[in-house]
């Protein structure tokens, strides 16, 4: 099954504000419910470290919604665009920087079978 | 559930050598073995866009692995370091930039059950 992946990244300062609580309560959810049917999954991290000791994240945050299709993504993203993105300085100053992916590979031990690779027809 | 993501991102540039193939049937299983139960689940990602029409994405390509603590990640894969980045110039020369974050959505809409946020409780 194709996925596309569209990640919302939130890059590191200084000093910055990020209202997790608003995100995953009020945003997020608002956006889950203008995409619909399109979307396929979201997820929410907290950057908490990055990979040297004692170091930051280069990310404050990230989401990531998963459609089927870019176009899937398109279609339902593009008519709210200007609702979701008015509703950005209600939890953050940041810019996010938008990134468009395939997912090659998702796998979870807790998926029904054996823990294995899953591998799209492109990774092969 | 508590999740840890450890992210190894592969940062964009104008030329760069990246083995797809490589990294998901080699790669990326040699590395789910040397981990064994502590990982959780993986995840890999093709960076096919930016943003902005047209633009490139920020990332060439993002692993993602998945723990319930970041204890279990370091007892897991600290043995193994040598060994695993030995592996990275099989498949590519760029440098990748490590992120470790908490989990505080993950939600499919092909789980079980209806398609809702499930929020970690630091997120509440």
């Amino acid at each position: 099954m194709q996925m596309v992946k569209v990640s919302v990244l939130y890059p590191y300062a200084d000093a910055f504000r990020f209202d997790f609580d608003y995100y995953c309560t009020k945003h997020m959810p608002m956006v889950k419910d203008k995409l619909g049917d399109a979307c396929q999954g979201i997820a929410v991290d907290r950057g908490i470290a990055g990979g040297a000791a004692g170091s930051p994240p280069s990310f404050v945050a990230m989401a990531h919604l998963y459609f089927h299709t870019e176009a899937d993504f398109q279609a339902s993203f593009g008519p709210h665009t200007a609702e979701i993105m008015d509703d950005v300085p209600n939890y953050t100053d940041i810019t996010p920087v938008i990134q468009i992916s395939e997912v090659l590979i998702n796998a979870r031990r807790s998926d029904p079978g054996p823990f294995h690779l899953h591998l799209s027809s492109s990774a092969n």
